[in-house]
């Protein structure tokens, strides 16, 4: 027997094992309960057009769900896409109570648990939603602003360095701290760089080397913002590995300077079913997207090592003064090799929570 | 009851107390232990010329120290200075036992251990040392190098900016960040910084606001790197605060550029007793600093905040390829208020302990 907190919180991590593969869906998990309380079934949200958590979980239990509980992280959907509605498979399969962390903020798959209390089923929702909401923020973000997330990586060293004088910055950061890169990269849909760092670094810019010698199920969309298409014809990016968006400003529009217009680079990003981005490399690039106020979270590794001179992390933000500085918050920090590595995001006016018109 | 080791834990953070106030000597905490193994005394050496360690418990044991046992952060000195031996002392006290973390590498002050021997008492060393030598770091580092102990501390952005584009930096980091930073000058002798933060900034530099509400009761000496004489008369460095030195290349000698030689400005200050330095403001004193192979530990404080312009937190300390940026390696990394507080030891090929012929 479990609670239908403990329930949650294993939907909450099952959920999190889909990062990277289901947008532009969320990430689901889902645990089946028994009338006496055991655990019949349990699932996540693997790929889009793939199964629903829910039906996964359904399809364990079997008649075992008959008169039990449905504990799931996000509202079971109402609309019949790829897929068919999770609300009426679970009124089919004589579910008693479902328990949702958060509501579904998507108007299109939304509804789901006013269908079930019309079904006479007894709907909760709310349970550890701070914790669920945390687990898809990626994806509630970008449904609620109609563009991608984006996690600006860097790496640097202590003095802000992420280069020497000379142009050199290999490694600056540990094997444990590159590694680390690549599994961030796997629970993303799209890594974008400047055509700067391409051109100076030459980087591959896929999943590599995941520590747990599994392999990248999906290779994340690589994206160069390159405004006069500069990319050379041998880069790396170019290569057959990955999908690759070199974008112009001839393509996607332009900004000032006549650089690409990255507001619209985001939205083009998530018609194509992109919500998670990772912005890597490039001082510039990344003093661009802040300045656009296109940035939600920032991870650095951040070495043991001095400089004191050399390229800085971030330049051209336009910010000119200590009051108008770009404020975060650490959520995360640790260490990693002999690293330490921080996440931190933006301090928003707007809150996580979604619109309260989505409840009913 | 209580074990030799537990002793020893608590020696060493009685010694702590006295951080800041015994220089030029070490820090030192005593137990003493009654035959039948109970604290009978304890005590810390609290600023030169005060009573030893030994000296402080022996007086709270009296009679209870006979055939017991004195467990000590650091070897009893062997010689009569402002007080007199502390290996007499315990000899006459007719200890049984001595137990001593570090052996003490002053010339002048060692040799208790083979005092107390020759006397008949059983005599351990090595107990707890690496916590003891840490503990004691700033006084070891200086005795074994005829410097004093340089703690580097900077604050900054995420991105290493230590002021904005328009020389504003009030506030990049949090009250509570600045808050222990007055903690920190009070743990050292001396806080150095350049001319141009006192011209820019006007500092006061002592110790002020410490959280606990106690008054620091040594004012750190200031000292401000002023090559050619350009602190402002009306400064708050020259106030009755607490005692100054501006250090001028004419009184202090030259090194390159006609600047502060820095080297033989650390000579001076260990002659006049400071073995533990607190080195502030200014990333162009900063690079000298490092350049010279004068920094031993950096404590960063790391505000949540992005500029992508501005003043960097170093500057000009000659490094050019990334293969030679200075290495530490991270013994702290902590939060304070809403920043990170990361301390870090410069990797030195040198080892901390002490060369073997002070052993005998």
């Amino acid at each position: 027997m479990v609670t239908e907190d403990e329930a949650m919180r294993r939907a909450i991590a099952l959920a999190s094992r889909g990062l990277g593969t289901t947008s532009p869906n969320p990430v689901v998990g889902c645990l089946l309960l028994s009338a006496s309380g055991e655990v019949v079934g349990e699932g996540f949200h693997v790929y889009a057009g793939g199964p629903h958590a829910e039906i996964v979980a359904l399809a364990q239990a079997g008649e075992l769900a008959r008169g039990g509980t449905c504990v799931v992280s996000l509202e079971p959907c109402n609309h019949t896409g790829r897929t068919g509605p999770c609300s009426e498979a679970l009124i089919t399969a004589g579910v008693r109570r479902v328990v949702i962390a958060v509501d579904d903020p998507n108007p299109v798959a939304s509804g789901g648990a006013a269908t079930m209390r019309a079904a006479g089923i007894e709907v909760t929702t709310g349970v550890r939603r701070e914790e669920a909401e945390l687990g898809n923020v990626a994806w509630l973000t970008a449904v609620r602003r109609g563009r991608p997330y984006v996690t600006w990586k860097f790496a640097a060293t202590l003095d802000g360095r992420s280069a020497a004088a000379d142009g050199t910055s290999q490694w600056i950061s540990s094997a444990e701290s590159r590694a680390d890169v690549h599994v961030l990269r796997s629970t993303v849909d799209a890594i974008v760089a400047g055509v700067g760092t391409v051109v100076a670094d030459d980087p591959q810019l896929t999943v590599r080397d995941l520590r747990d010698g599994t392999l990248a199920i999906k290779q994340p969309l690589r994206v160069v913002v390159d405004s006069s298409g500069r990319t050379p014809e041998n880069a790396r990016v170019r290569d057959a590995a990955a999908p690759t968006w070199i974008v112009t400003a001839a393509a996607a529009g332009s900004g000032p300077a006549g650089r690409v217009d990255l507001s619209r680079m985001l939205t083009e990003l998530y018609a194509r079913d992109v919500r998670n981005v990772l912005l890597e490399g490039g001082p510039t690039l990344a003093g661009a997207f802040l300045d656009a106020g296109l940035v939600d979270r920032v991870i650095g590794y951040i070495a043991p090592k001095l400089l004191g001179d050399g390229r800085a992390a971030l330049i051209d933000a336009s910010i000119g003064t200590i009051a108008d500085a770009v404020e975060l918050e650490f959520t995360e920090i640790t260490q990693i090799g002999g690293d330490l590595r921080f996440t931190a995001l933006l301090r928003q006016k707007e809150s996580l929570s979604m619109p309260q018109q989505k409840e009913s």
